[in-house]
């Protein structure tokens, strides 16, 4: 199967670029800035800048995306001249440095490293100390009077270049990596404890063995030609934008696989030269809760990969106060410059070689939902960024992490608690214990929650991360790669819990006397970091009791943020916001949250209630429509009770009540033993009502006798709901509550479907207007949920005094898509890239938005000022709420709590 | 429920129209003319002319559509100031007929007689001898000389009015009618055979015992005043547009329901004076044949109502060359005007009253499919009309009649003959027998095949006929309303069959010593009008025996009418007419009807064959794609197989073959039984087999895993299809035949989807021309039949070649609506108008027809020259066929018998 469809035409353009676009140069001299990031991706760009502003980075150059687009349409070869372009650019870092590229004597090293437009930590490969080779090695030793490192150096070069360049990895999961066991064997012999221990002389001998590897598996010598060296592990990085990991994360983020990634080449810089030497990862503020300190962690003589990778657990930086006082000085002052000139939380890369500081990397930090908010909020505070700034900036989803349930602190000391970790991503999870990604997966699959427990993760854990409920690891600091990818995910993770003593092969977790095995139950807190043995109960978000009166609003500072933000939203958007309820519970809370109305309140609902569905089914199975009216007039009552407390509830903001929708059977049983039971307790024959089952059985329940089809053919049901629905008005208003509602007919596709049904809503209001002597504002509108409803909207406008987008009935017409039905390709789909997005989670804006486009602008024709909603669930999804901003639709309707997200999302749309 | 969804709205311009529209008088002084059908109505109208061209009509005058109009929107009120009109207009025919509307000694009597704008033969009311009362009715007899003759007038209008405007009518179908309950006790009483037996002194006690009959049944007198007679009259007859079987009739024959009734009031003419005089119904040319004949029949001493309704079999209408030879020269005379004057075959009513002829209507006589085509042929070769005329003039479908089977003559002796009746609608057919239209509807639900056998048609057996394939009625002529409405419905019916001897009672048919019980088979040839006990074998039609060789052309005269029009419409039509064939079998059968193509190969239909079935299984069941790589090379030389045969009768004529588009579950079995067959049959565990039926099962298969989808996730099934249709391009091409392909993908709905499948597809071809060093041309297209794909069709026209509408599956998407499932409202939609035809039926043009128009305008955008066509069911539709013409459709594709019926709508599209 091909995995890219848009490989046939090659893109020959890319293929004739100039040298212009191909290399920017950063050092004394920088090509390159931060806005560049299409180009260079956005490593290369913030180096650029970095260099630009005076901070100590060290020189290299950016081999730009362009290059990685020709590359990918000339059947993965590099553009011709590329190289020569590449060494030009490595002559002047060579002068730069003093040093050069291949010398026997005092070899310039570089190391390869990857860097799309948007960040995808870990992702793709990287390759450190390119450039030493057999007799570079030795010049190396002897310049740095080090012969230990120069070694180990080469020995790390080699392994990392034998995996990625030339392919010497583990066949699966379960095999451990070769040059991991030629390592260990190693030191086994050599009576090695860790890595450190092991002399140059035995590094030497590990360096052939590695070598010995890469001829037995490839066929081919490690090469000792260093731009042989650097041409393969260039073209490796460009490759490794297409791996399996690179893909998912790329469907998770919707990053397209046109944009390609950059490759930098940087003139390498040491943490690992000695103790005097350092390396690190650090955030201008705390990416996990968002507060102003400085934070992060270091590895006293390592290099990078050793923190990110999780090998040792690192420092908190703190520590380095104390250890290299001038450091970190020097850090925090470029913390102050990093966020004066970036405007935002920086995550950046340092080393220290022999006590001097260099800056590898900077980026926005990844954040979590609660981190992101606070962040955005303060330096609205500090004046750095402006209200609308802070706005755009917060990921609409986010607000969420501040509703989510949270363990309920009076449960934990019933609770063995395991270990105190890192509190790496807040929020409480439970499940059961797995320890590998893929018995996340299936057991995800099977419906079950899990907790991933790993020593550490890796990047090909990113698909169980993903099925998981939360991450937990016994290894790896706050921003490991379990840390980092938790938080942007909004998974909950405690990481460096390194009490535990995880065990794959016995599949167990031994914690003092305590053995917890795969399928246990444990819960873990992300937020303080605790990890319990079973199963914690939850209790809502501090934002939610407050918005309950449980906790008073000035005690929680959540919820300070909380209302800040919304204050914000609401005054940029333009869009109303709406809720889907179905009972005065709901619509309460979701009052509590913002909203300014109900959009779609569904009947059906109310009656699956155990006091009513029996009426139900006995005017389902009624044959004479005298029987009909007999059972629906038992429902009356109950339905005009629900609607009561709904609109009391309301207090005059719009409720939209849609009629009756779903197929009958719906409501009836269908197992033998339950039409039995049925049958005693409304003493209908069960063959009776098994021959209606099957006579309601139905080939494509979607498409059939369903919405206002029922009304139609069964029109004293559309009767009897529109007097319930006017004499709960009559009945409310009389109260002194105002009441404003709309009744809504579903799945209209004909004029005269809407015709009909419209005509006995009418009847029905003026009978109860006549009846309770009641002056009723109402409105008549329908569901857009069928292309040829859309179609002729203009036509349907005539006698429809507003719309509702049902965009999930939409969606599975336009495209002739079940989605009940799609588990079995949709995921092939995305995964090849058939389609960029699943269009029954985000609004399908080429089909169906071309769809609503149409229908918009018909609906104005007729009816300039109609209003006009969304209620399928795509009105709480942040970029379908900004294509309904854009469309000009009147509000959204989501569900309760997704009402804080549908605010932002609407902000940012009319901030865009 | 309410009828009529558009009443809610009242159309106030109706009631404040002019007088000027309100009437129209004929006579001496004549308002208006043929032209004016639409406010006439086609009776009017045409009396007006036939007025104006001096042709005996007795004075009277027409109350215009649009006062049934403004009567409908008035509450069922004639509108204000009407009365006063008709009353001048009634003063003017009193003048010239020198008789008095109510007159006590010279009474002027009028028929109330409905006439829509299309002629809808016996579904309204209609009544005579309007203007008689207790008192005027002695005047009639003194006036006439003929008591007996004046009190049957008067007992006649009690009846109809009493009837009709009163509403003294049987309960049900099963309930004599009460005035004949009367009439037939009196009969009794009075020893009388007949109604002519009956006494003058006989008929007054029967005029005595009606009038009681109706106080008693609705509490009011029968109305003296002639013009309350009148008013009631007029009023009745407006009201009958919105009875029961005018409603079905205008659903069969698309007739809108704004269009409404004009009323006829017009002076009586008498054909029941006396044994001078007669009345009688004639055809310009035979209707059931179309041979130039003069065609009719009439009876002495009767009312029009008389000869209709089958009460008398009338004579053959060359017997009046004998009884009364100057009213027939003046007759055939009369038959030459008409036919000079309207160029189209005349249906006339006339009447002798005293020997005098007078002209009681005219109008284009309705006529089978056979007639249709032979009336227009010839009347080209006369010069009456152009070859452009002759086609507009021809129901597209009408030339089907030509093409269905018919009884085989050697078979005929086999069985025995029971009777010979009149030939009144020609064709074969064969059924149990029935006695009732309601008996004949609900075998026709259960799929049964019936004759429906009825001593004579009423209007109310319409649904009954409709649901029968043949009528055989004892008594009436040909144009009796059995014979007529057969005709017109293309209905076989043999008619007045005297020597049957039909009891509804015993329900049986007796005829000399056999009898026939309801339930048992009979077979009726309305060719030749025989009547057979038990089933006949059919044959192929006489067009078709020519066209497959078994009769020489010049042998045949159907055959040479065929042809000729279907000359005409190929010279005429501008769109391609291509069939839906997926055989070699039905492809030949095509190419002689002069199928232009294959628009439509479905290649399911070769993966149900014995031969293949079990590998298709196979592949269903494979676990790896190895197996199923397995299966289908199994498979391939099969389909390979089916192509060539298809591509050598095809001769290069273009062919679509469309690759595997059903859900697989189609292909499995599903009963317990079945799947242990074929586990022996395969080895595979009968358990595998049910768990991947299960796996497969769907909850809307219609929006499942079918089509594309099939292919985008097993690819090697679309390499495997697309393979065997390039090797058998390469093998057939090799022979020296051409072929023209193009391979079409089902249910696209994303340009990736598309690109997905034709990389496959080239991929195959590239692969094939390089094995077999062949020259292959191919076009790679989709079908259009998800909503998406027609927004997108710009999008799609960059990869697809051609595109061809799938309207089946565009109807049931666009409108959210199974085919499948619309059984249990859709009935309902169309008795209600909610809609106004069945969207599966012809295109819905308003909705599918505009997503249809969008893609087309979007496909020429990205390609001009696109090949556009569709392979929908609607492709053999006539309306749908002008539909698609005036898209601009390249081509049409449909079922081989129905070629001929879409050239012949092609042309008429053309012409328009």
């Amino acid at each position: 199967m091909p995995k890219n469809v848009d490989a046939i035409p090659v893109k020959c353009s890319i293929l004739g670029m100039s040298d212009h676009n191909k290399i920017y140069e950063f050092g004394v001299k920088t090509d390159g800035n931060a806005k560049m990031r299409d180009l260079l991706g956005g490593k290369g760009a913030n180096l650029a800048e970095m260099a630009r502003i005076g901070l100590p980075v060290p020189p290299g150059f950016t081999i730009t995306t362009e290059v990685c687009s020709a590359f990918k349409a000339n059947g993965e070869r590099l553009p011709d001249g590329l190289m020569d372009l590449v060494k030009a650019a490595i002559k002047k870092v060579e002068q730069q440095q003093n040093k050069r590229f291949g010398d026997l004597h005092n070899p310039l090293l570089f190391s390869v490293r990857s860097g799309a437009r948007e960040s995808m930590p870990g992702m793709m490969d990287t390759i450190l100390n390119l450039g030493l080779n057999d007799q570079s090695v030795q010049g190396f030793a002897e310049k740095t009077g080090n012969p230990r490192f120069a070694y180990d150096c080469y020995r790390r070069f080699i392994q990392m270049y034998g995996d990625v360049v030339m392919g010497v990895q583990a066949k699966d999961e379960h095999e451990e990596e070769p040059f991991d066991v030629l390592l260990n064997q190693l030191k086994k012999e050599e009576g090695a404890a860790n890595d450190v221990d092991l002399s140059a002389e035995a590094l030497q001998k590990l360096i052939g063995r590695y070598k010995e590897l890469i001829k037995k598996s490839v066929g081919r010598e490690f090469p000792q030609d260093v731009y042989a060296q650097l041409e393969g592990a260039i073209g490796a990085v460009f490759k490794s934008w297409n791996n399996e990991r690179a893909l998912i994360y790329r469907q998770r983020y919707n990053i397209p696989s046109e944009w390609g990634t950059a490759v930098n080449v940087q003139s390498m810089v040491f943490g690992n030269m000695g103790n005097n030497c350092a390396t690190g990862v650090a955030f201008t503020r705390n990416p996990a809760n968002g507060k102003h300190e400085f934070y992060g962690e270091y590895l006293i003589n390592a290099q990078g990969e050793d923190v990110v990778a999780g090998i040792r657990t690192p420092q908190p930086i703190k520590a380095l106060e104390q250890d290299m006082p001038d450091a970190y000085r020097q850090l925090v002052e470029v913390c102050r410059i990093l966020e004066d000139h970036f405007c935002d939380m920086q995550d950046f890369e340092f080393t220290i070689e022999q006590e001097k500081l260099y800056m590898l990397q900077t980026r926005n930090g990844k954040r979590t939902g609660l981190a992101a908010v606070r962040i955005a909020a303060e330096m609205v505070e500090e004046k750095r960024i402006t209200q609308e700034e802070a706005i755009k900036r917060i990921p609409a989803d986010s607000i969420s992490s501040l509703l989510v349930p949270v363990f309920d602190e009076s449960r934990k000391k019933d609770l063995k608690q395991l270990a105190v970790g890192l509190a790496a991503g807040p929020g409480a999870a439970c499940g059961k214990v797995v320890f590998s990604a893929k018995a996340a997966e299936s057991a995800h699959a099977r419906g079950e929650k899990v907790v991933l427990c790993r020593i550490e993760t890796s990047p090909e854990d990113i698909r169980g991360m993903l099925a998981s409920e939360g991450i937990l690891t016994s290894r790896g600091g706050v921003s490991s790669h379990a840390a980092l990818v938790a938080r942007q995910m909004g998974k909950v993770c405690v990481c460096g819990a390194g009490s535990l003593h995880i065990d794959y092969g016995t599949k167990t977790i031994q914690v003092a006397d305590t053995t917890i095995k795969e399928g246990d139950y444990i819960s873990i807190d992300g937020t303080t970091g605790e990890v319990f043995l079973g199963e914690i109960a939850t209790v809502p978000s501090e934002v939610n009791r407050v918005l309950a009166g449980e906790i008073e609003a000035k005690e929680s500072d959540v919820y300070r943020l909380f209302s800040t933000i919304m204050g914000w939203a609401d005054h940029f958007r333009k869009l109303g916001i709406r809720t889907n309820s179905d009972s005065p519970k709901q619509a309460h809370q979701a009052l509590l949250l913002g909203a300014e109305g109900i959009g779609l309140c569904r009947t059906e609902h109310m009656f699956f209630e155990s006091d009513r569905i029996d009426f139900v089914r006995q005017m389902i199975l009624a044959t004479t429509v005298e029987d009909r009216i007999a059972a629906l007039a038992h429902l009356k009552p109950l339905q005009r009770g629900d609607f009561e407390a709904i609109f009391r509830e309301m207090k005059g903001l719009p409720v939209t009540i849609r009629l009756l929708d779903p197929p009958l059977h719906e409501f009836l049983p269908n197992t033998a033993d339950a039409i039995e039971a049925l049958s005693k307790k409304i003493h209908i024959p069960a063959e009776a009502i098994q021959q209606r089952v099957q006579s309601l059985h139905e080939q494509n329940p979607m498409l059939g006798h369903r919405g206002c089809r029922l009304g139609i053919t069964y029109p004293e049901i559309t009767t009897m709901q529109a007097s319930a629905i006017f004499e709960a008005v009559a009945q409310v208003q009389s109260e002194g509550i105002p009441v404003e509602v709309e009744v809504m007919i579903p799945l209209i596709g004909f004029v005269g479907e809407l015709k009909h049904q419209a005509a006995l809503i009418h009847e029905a209001a003026q009978k109860v207007m006549m009846e309770q002597k009641a002056d009723i504002h109402y409105k008549v509108g329908t569901m857009l949920e069928l292309p040829r409803a859309a179609l002729i909207a203009d036509q349907l406008a005539e006698t429809a005094q507003f719309f509702s987008f049902g965009t999930n009935d939409l969606t599975q017409t336009t495209l002739g898509m079940s989605r009940d039905d799609s588990g079995t390709f949709l995921p092939e789909y995305i995964r090849d890239e058939v389609i960029r997005r699943n269009p029954f989670a985000s609004i399908d804006v080429e089909g169906v938005g071309q769809l609503m486009q149409i229908a918009v602008q018909n609906a104005h024709k007729t009816r300039p000022d109609i209003k006009l909603g969304i209620c399928g669930e795509h009105g709480g999804e942040p970029d379908s709420i900004k294509f309904c901003h854009r469309l000009g639709l009147t509000y959204v309707s989501c569900a309760p709590n997704r009402v804080p997200v549908a605010k932002i999302a609407a902000a940012q749309a009319a901030l865009e």
